[in-house]
């Protein structure tokens, strides 16, 4: 059994960490400069398809859009696991970049990155609590309906 | 009064400095990860309402959104006082993010976020050029015209 | 004859690297903060004018997308030369943002921002290796097809 106190969480959480999500071209999932961790832009992968796709506001409800983001916020954990070595590591989550596919007029790009952001927070608790962009995007890669990107301080 | 050199040149400007935005979903306005500090999103708050809304091309002038990038980067520089303690310990504005919600055919980006990119620096003189990255958005959260992020580097 | 081996590597690849291209509003091209070198918005400038201009989906073939994203690329590194003064300094590229300016169902971003990726790898190597993110945008400033933003992390 592991010590690690953050996946010990997980755990409580019921979150299983899934194998990090491989890089869709020719760059890397993750990487490390000095104490910053960043990912590449984390899709709500699950296993070998993506378990959402479309525009919010046209294909999927904000319920769907929250659980694609926690997804993609679980994809991030995993890819912040291969980068610090241990998540215990992890210091802070300093940024959460999240872009949401929406048609027009939708509005409510912070209900569906709640979604992520309330796991972020659950996982790490005070060292969890970061930073947010939200942007919609007319046209995402691969149809996802999110794409998130996470920095995080280590030791 | 205040020694501070950064206040001293916002007074001159006529600038009062805000209340910091609070942040609209699970997430902190601000946070310092070693001699950075990042801000999440400013919109263009006037107290508890934002004063501009709509699209650039469709529903605002540029000089609107000028007016409202200025604003965010009012905004901004609140934020920045919380991070950093003391104005003056802003070595460099590093990064300013431009998101401007715009309809079809927008070209003006760049005189959009001249708003914000002038007033940092009129405000921190050498010590607020920064790089900057002016990108259209198709639906924007709350309806803001401009989404502005800050990155400074401190002391 | 330069002892550089990253400007053999271009020369090999048949680049001449440009002059840095100039900001298109108030703001600076490249900034260093500590051991990051991050650059403004890229867009395919060859000398004084935009290579190519338009919507990938739209206007330009993938094809036409990629080189756009090659050219933004090496303008980027003719601006790491500038922060870093020795492009042997580079330890690592970190980061990747790639917005493509795209029509309607488009979803071709990997392929498009792989003509930057690729001569990334190809011109630093296994210090090229960097995370990377690909978003669509409805209005570029400038009508550029490609916007590409690099963060580098030097000695």
């Amino acid at each position: 059994m592991t010590k690690s106190l953050v996946e010990n969480r997980l755990r409580e959480l019921g979150i299983d960490l899934p194998e990090p999500p491989k890089a869709v071209g020719a760059y890397v999932p993750v990487i490390r400069t000095g104490n910053l961790i960043v990912t590449s832009g984390q899709l709500p992968w699950k296993k070998d398809r993506l378990a959402f796709s479309g525009k919010l506001g046209t294909d999927l409800t904000v319920e769907q859009g929250s659980e694609a983001s926690r997804l993609c916020a679980i994809n991030a954990i995993a890819q912040l696991k291969v980068a610090a070595g241990d998540l215990d590591r992890v210091r802070q989550i300093v940024r959460v970049e999240g872009y949401v596919h929406c048609g027009p007029g939708f509005r409510e790009h912070p209900q569906v990155l709640n979604g992520a952001s309330d796991l972020l927070n659950a996982v790490f608790g005070e060292r969890g609590r970061h930073t947010r962009t939200a942007l919609g995007i007319h046209e995402m890669p691969l149809d996802s309906p999110v794409q998130l990107i996470v920095w995080a301080e280590v030791e």
